[in-house]
């Protein structure tokens, strides 16, 4: 085919290419390409590292890489897992994260993520409504903002000092926010300064979130790894004055980023994320990834049936009489019929079967 | 605290929750509470089962976990993968695919996501700008109707007949589509319905398609799960008529959708997905989640330095003369510093550093 006689596409890239700026990868590549790769070239150093771990001064403890082969070698850990994470590390990381508060979390409290990365990739879009705006630390993280601006967040950028060791300007703070800001975020410690936050200053962040009326977005990928003399100090130590939401992950203390795991954990003993429907949210989020499989899909006759005036009626019915569960085909946009999966135990097609016929003659019109 | 003296946050959940529809999870868990647990209940029946895999009949082959277990025992895993995927990977699932294609797919074509839904996640957003559209199987697949909502694209949906063994009405599809139509989504084998398309049919879509300028993205994750006798046929055999995305996924084929491993395929022998930007625009979504280290900033003063603009430029240039690379500050919000990562062999830091003393010497301004 020549080129001349090529179609036109709708899609072009190039409307989008124009807005993009460029993103930390791209400055990078742009980077090594300026190296000198002549013969006479400086043996390159890069101390622009963003993951150390292919050095061998940078493995995880033997024990972590032990646990992940036994828990494949299992079986056990094949399947989706629950979209809020698997009850046993939901239960550890609570338990991992109370040892630094003075309250107890529960499991309840934990959501698993695929890395902090998908922790922001959620937290940003349940947060956000048309209108709404949320206050970030510059220089700051740029998935915040990459994240906010695909979702209905107006971003407010407030200034970390370098000449206050990094810490926020909070009266500039105040400031920026108004009665739409839903939530601020703090990086502690702080990525990309390097500076940890004090005990008194976070409790003052506390104290001026909680009179704003937003909740904290506590960014903590990098807890217990401090440089210089402030120890590190979770800001869930402060939930009982404003509710909290710490972003937490294994790749920096554990050395595993190519393991993806990290998490959000709702740090609120007085319940205020329950009551604003902020919990509910982030449950609704996560199971918008929930994955279907191989079935069949099968119409209901209605003009053979009575009593029975949907899909819908006709799974709760099935359900509530018959203890068997197939979906709703409106759930897939197909209303009226109903969807049956057959990766089940033979035996359960058997009888699950045979229930369905009694139930359906049970509902059928006398002709 | 009293409920009383409750100050009010700005945060209203509730908000977004009159305006969210049930998900497939949410319907399981209404049928699930409908079932009579009384005590002469019928023992339950879940003929919707979304995952089979913890049923010992549907076990992934020992050597996919021993190929896992030996990667995380080696270290050599534990690190970031780059954006695309690893290099070894790509290769292999360009292998696999271009068994079944009349060309051979190279890595390049080829992207690595969290599971099949990750790759719906990418797509869609990289296929979006505002005012476009893109044409939807009814009944379908939800994660696309989920992430299209969340991103600026409009949703059009066709219909599948089943009345014709679930084919698509072309012609109803033609007339959905207009200039602002950027692609078509065909699932094969179709999800929910179970149906294969055949060879003759699939070319037929893809002349359309071509016809209305739309490119096709073929979500291929039951790929080589079959009812009936109409053999699987990768859309990607009619990829010199219109170019195709195609989304595959291990989960199902090797029963591991726990171990969320998916990706896209650019299937595309006349190179259009090139000339459109749309693989600069996938690389461009996939570097947004780029992470970043343990790190210092260091502030440029420019009063000291000749003949160097900014950070960027500082950087380019410490690049080319001293094979030092350094994050320009820019990058996360701060002009004029640089970012100086620490994770490295501790003689790459002593070398380094000495480097870039060099280098701000011979830009010292003479006083």
């Amino acid at each position: 085919m020549e080129n001349g006689s090529e179609k036109k596409w709708n899609f072009d890239g190039n409307q989008k290419l124009k807005a993009s700026s460029m993103s930390v990868r791209g400055a990078y590549n742009m980077l090594m390409e300026k190296v000198n790769n002549s013969g006479d070239n400086k043996p390159l150093i890069r101390l622009c590292r963003v993951d150390p771990t292919d050095n061998p001064l940078y493995r995880t403890t033997p024990d972590a890489s032990h646990a992940v082969a036994t828990a494949v070698h299992s079986y056990n850990y094949n399947s989706y897992s629950p979209t809020v994470g698997l009850p046993e590390a939901k239960r550890a990381i609570a338990n991992y994260l109370s040892a630094d508060l003075p309250f107890q979390l529960s499991p309840e409290n934990v959501f698993i993520t695929v890395g902090g990365t998908q922790a922001i990739d959620i937290i940003l879009p349940v947060l956000g409504h048309p209108g709404a705006n949320i206050l970030l630390p510059r220089p700051g993280y740029p998935q915040y903002d990459s994240r906010a601006s695909c979702c209905a967040l107006e971003v407010r950028h407030f200034d970390l000092l370098p000449e206050r060791g990094w810490e926020v300007d909070l009266d500039s703070l105040e400031a920026l926010a108004d009665d739409k800001t839903v939530a601020m975020v703090l990086i502690n410690p702080s990525n990309p300064c390097g500076n940890v936050f004090t005990y008194q200053y976070l409790k003052r962040v506390a104290e001026v979130a909680r009179k704003l009326g937003i909740f904290v977005v506590s960014d903590e990928v990098y807890a217990h790894i401090t440089y210089g003399s402030n120890p590190f100090v979770p800001m869930g130590m402060f939930s009982s004055i404003v509710p909290v939401i710490t972003i937490g992950s294994l790749s920096k203390r554990w050395l595993v980023p190519g393991w993806r795991t990290g998490w959000i954990a709702t740090c609120d003993p007085r319940g205020i994320f329950h009551k604003t429907g902020l919990v509910k949210n982030i449950i609704d989020y996560l199971e918008i990834s929930t994955d279907l499989p191989t079935i069949l899909q099968v119409k209901i006759n209605f003009s053979q049936i009575k009593d029975i005036v949907d899909d819908m009626d006709f799974c709760a019915k099935l359900a509530e009489e018959e203890s068997v569960i197939l979906l709703p085909g409106v759930m897939v946009g197909l209303k009226n019929w109903v969807r049956i999966s057959f990766a089940v135990d033979p035996s359960n097609i058997v009888d699950g079967f045979s229930r369905i016929k009694a139930f359906c003659l049970r509902y059928a019109k006398m002709s």
